[in-house]
């Protein structure tokens, strides 16, 4: 059976997805589409808008065969080790392709710079160094600026943001197992980033949550699939976004000590010192977000530090990765059992029988998602819920 | 001129206490009443009903003459730790009479009681130890039971409430200057822990935030003077109780580790695991607390642990005693400025003035006091607000 990989989030899942995994499918002629996706909290640094479940029933019913839970502490991490660590369950489960969406669109240009940058990688980090030691240029920025410097935007302009995150694909796969083939579609609409819906069907999930924390399902609507639509018609619980955890990053904040917070994952110049004042001014989150600005520190990277925060995230080794099914269909599971006995990171499919320490932060992180009014229902869901099967 | 100190919570403050107040004054024909009173939290590990500057504003207009905070580092603790500190800010203020109400009512009894134990402290810590060997025995009942055993019912009762808190005062006392008078008056009416409002106007104060908390300021102000009730009428902040943090803590019982929650004062024999595996249960504070109870921890016991973790307070030695005035009447204020030269402690009047270690752990629990929606008003009190003075 031929495999092809996805990284998602499908915050919630849109027609933009939908049109991905058609292409995916029809461009590998694979058996099996495998979605690695982000679970409780995404990689922008902020809690999914719905349960992982919710968008696991939207993963199935829209044609993905497998769903694989990105653990936490990788998912909400910077493009290279949530990157890194989605390619290495995939992996892990032998895909064939790798596919992705990105404004370049040039499969190869990906491989080209993912080898180039490989071979002259001491050159490039040295490069990175040099700009952050002014220290008020942001990590991403100094990244796009070298590899700029370096190879040039005629190989890709690593500028935009899916080919900034296929090249961190690419670079992955060059590293832990070339053989794996590189796939990409130009992303023709909507930009990740545009907060607006601006096309007739296609609307960024940005824009998309946008709507949905409005209310505006109805809106929201015009950019989903009808698959999407029925799970959300059937969701009884709230639409989320860190405004929700707020009150609690900011008792944390209050509470915990400078030295406490400096153990925390993804802290580092005093910048708890920072947040600790500001958390004391500020009335939401959007409001600390901008008192914290600064051009050393870019939105996403603020909301991922308050988020480890959130989550008590220590600065440690994170744990091993294993392969969390979250839902599988029919093929999916043929897929499994077919390949299930030379995958070599530990498969989990039943919380209760996994081995305690992997799951640990996962565990935490979906408890403390599940602390807001209107979730009682999922509560523990990660301890009940089996993977959602189709038949 | 001559000076009474007492010990008070005044949460809030009753007919009970003014009549208690008024026979300080009376009794020991004092020019000066000082109160020492709980801050943001108070003895029984809960949220004062309402902010310490209300308070404060009450006890001035009962006709106290001047308010210390006492550190919520003590404020929190068991009967022991809370007199002996209380006494020893009372002492620096060089009061000449220690006034206090009590079941037993002789004064004498007290200054016996007192000096028996010191003068057979071996025997009776001894005989505390051996019952709390068999890890069923709650402290207080340990103390107690030793205290019958060695010097019998007849001497004081200290099983009834306010003899065992007046027996804590003799004792700190009796250690730290002798000199001190003592005087009690026996309590006739409701009891401390009586729920319910049982007399024509005196009722506990219990009874009377439950009045309040259920929404019943009218039937709460037969039990409290004129001057309390104008006070409440002016306050527009919400009445608390620990319900109203409880989404903080149980998020903090789910966040931290077992090892992070063992650093917390009053955390021993792993009673955080079982902490953090009710939080997961329970649905409301009181809900905690029942599934927590046992016979070796009494309610106050779980509550003072419980508030020491929602106060991130670590098992460190607590800072200095300090002198913090909350307020003065004009007698208060000639009184301190007669005294301020022979003051042994630091006096606080201005925070920001203040050496910033000692104030750490009280500015830290106002912050978290005043999380709860509605008390913005009262947000950075301590730092804006200067002590009240009447003129």
């Amino acid at each position: 059976m031929k495999a092809t990989g996805i990284v998602v989030e499908y915050n919630p899942f849109h027609n933009g997805h939908q049109l991905h995994l058609n292409k995916a499918r029809e461009l590998t002629k694979s058996d099996v589409v495998i979605a690695v996706m982000s679970g409780s909290f995404v990689q922008r640094g902020e809690p999914a808008i719905i349960p992982k479940w919710e968008r696991t029933k939207m993963a199935l019913a829209a044609g993905v065969d497998m769903v694989i839970e990105l653990p936490v502490s990788f998912a909400t991490q910077h493009a290279t080790i949530f990157a890194e660590e989605s390619i290495r369950l995939l992996d892990a489960l032998h895909i064939d392709t790798l596919f992705f969406g990105s404004e370049h669109g040039v499969s190869e240009d990906f491989s080209t710079a993912a080898k180039t940058v490989v071979e002259n990688e001491a050159a490039f980090n040295e490069t990175i160094q040099l700009a952050l030691g002014d220290k008020k240029t942001s990590y991403a920025r100094a990244y796009t600026d070298a590899f700029t410097h370096l190879f040039g935007k005629e190989l890709l302009d690593v500028t935009k943001p899916n080919n900034i995150l296929g090249f961190h694909y690419a670079l992955a796969i060059q590293k832990q197992n070339p053989s794996i083939a590189l796939q990409t579609m130009p992303r023709e609409h909507s930009g990740y980033h545009d907060a607006e819906a601006s096309h007739d069907y296609i609307a960024s999930a940005t824009a998309i949550r946008k709507l949905l924390l409005a209310g505006n399902l109805e809106e929201a609507s015009r950019y989903l699939p009808d698959s999407s639509i029925e799970v959300l018609n059937n969701y009884r619980g709230p639409f989320l976004s860190f405004e929700d955890y707020w009150p609690l990053l900011k008792f944390r904040l209050i509470q915990a000590s400078s030295d406490e917070l400096e153990g925390i994952r993804g802290v580092s110049e005093g910048i708890q010192n920072r947040m600790q004042l500001a958390a004391k001014k500020a009335h939401s989150f959007s409001d600390f977000i901008e008192i914290m600005k600064t051009k050393r520190y870019s939105n996403a990277r603020l909301q991922r530090t308050a988020l480890q925060i959130l989550l008590n995230a220590q600065n440690t080794p994170p744990a091993e990765p294993y392969i969390r099914v979250l839902g599988m269909s029919k093929t999916g599971q043929k897929y499994l059992s077919l390949h299930k006995k030379n995958i070599s990171l530990p498969i989990v499919t039943t919380v209760s029988k996994a081995e305690p320490s992997l799951l640990k932060e996962d565990l935490r992180a979906t408890d403390i998602y599940t602390l807001i009014n209107g979730l009682e229902d999922y509560q523990a869901g990660d301890f009940h819920t089996p993977p959602i099967l189709t038949l």
